[in-house]
């Protein structure tokens, strides 16, 4: 499946990186399930399979999200921002988007995350 | 107002440049309005006013969102990704959050983005 014929890749604008962020949405819930990022590569994979692709910051390589866990996320749509810095990703998510499990990665309040909290990023 | 009593500043993880994602989101609409950064300075701002204030990147300050237009927006509730690199603001805003006067920044698809327009994000 391709979303969009038009090659407009280069059109965006990424970081020092070569990254750009792609905010996830649920086309039908609303709720914003994650963020994750894409290098032009991601970029392309998304369009071609119509299924989130993104660039794995941490493990440095390509990431079909859900490949491993089944949870992948079919994109109905990609929207870009005005001045073509960041992406909008309307989904219809197979699953859960957290690795926790939960529905969205957003699934504390601000308040939530407390001192005894806040190592569970650092490992 | 302030949103939370905890001071969890240092507990968001920031980018090297000292600067965190905050993605705007309408609270009753459920609309994606806008991304923009913040610093630990205006993610204290935000918290003590109440209103979304964010960090300029190419203007390189503290941004008070329609400080000059109007369009502020209220923030009702802010939340955290699982690995705290991310915020989602929840937001009541008074007017449209983009520049263009668009509701939302994403107000094009992805295919929408044609080389005639690809000069836009270069001014």
């Amino acid at each position: 499946m391709t979303l969009f014929e038009a090659d407009i890749t280069d059109q965006l604008t990424y970081d020092r990186d070569g990254l750009i962020p792609a905010i996830v949405q649920d086309v039908h819930t609303r709720q914003v399930l994650m963020m994750a990022w894409m290098n032009a590569e991601a970029f392309n994979q998304t369009r071609a399979t119509g299924e989130a692709v993104f660039w794995s910051r941490s493990r440095g390589e390509i990431w079909h999200k859900g490949a491993t866990s089944g949870n992948v996320q079919r994109v109905v749509e990609m929207r870009v921002d005005c001045d073509a810095d960041t992406l909008l990703l309307l989904v219809e998510p197979a699953g859960p988007a957290c690795h926790t499990g939960e529905t969205s990665c957003f699934y504390r309040t601000a308040q939530e995350l407390t001192p005894q909290e806040s190592s569970t990023h650092d490992v």
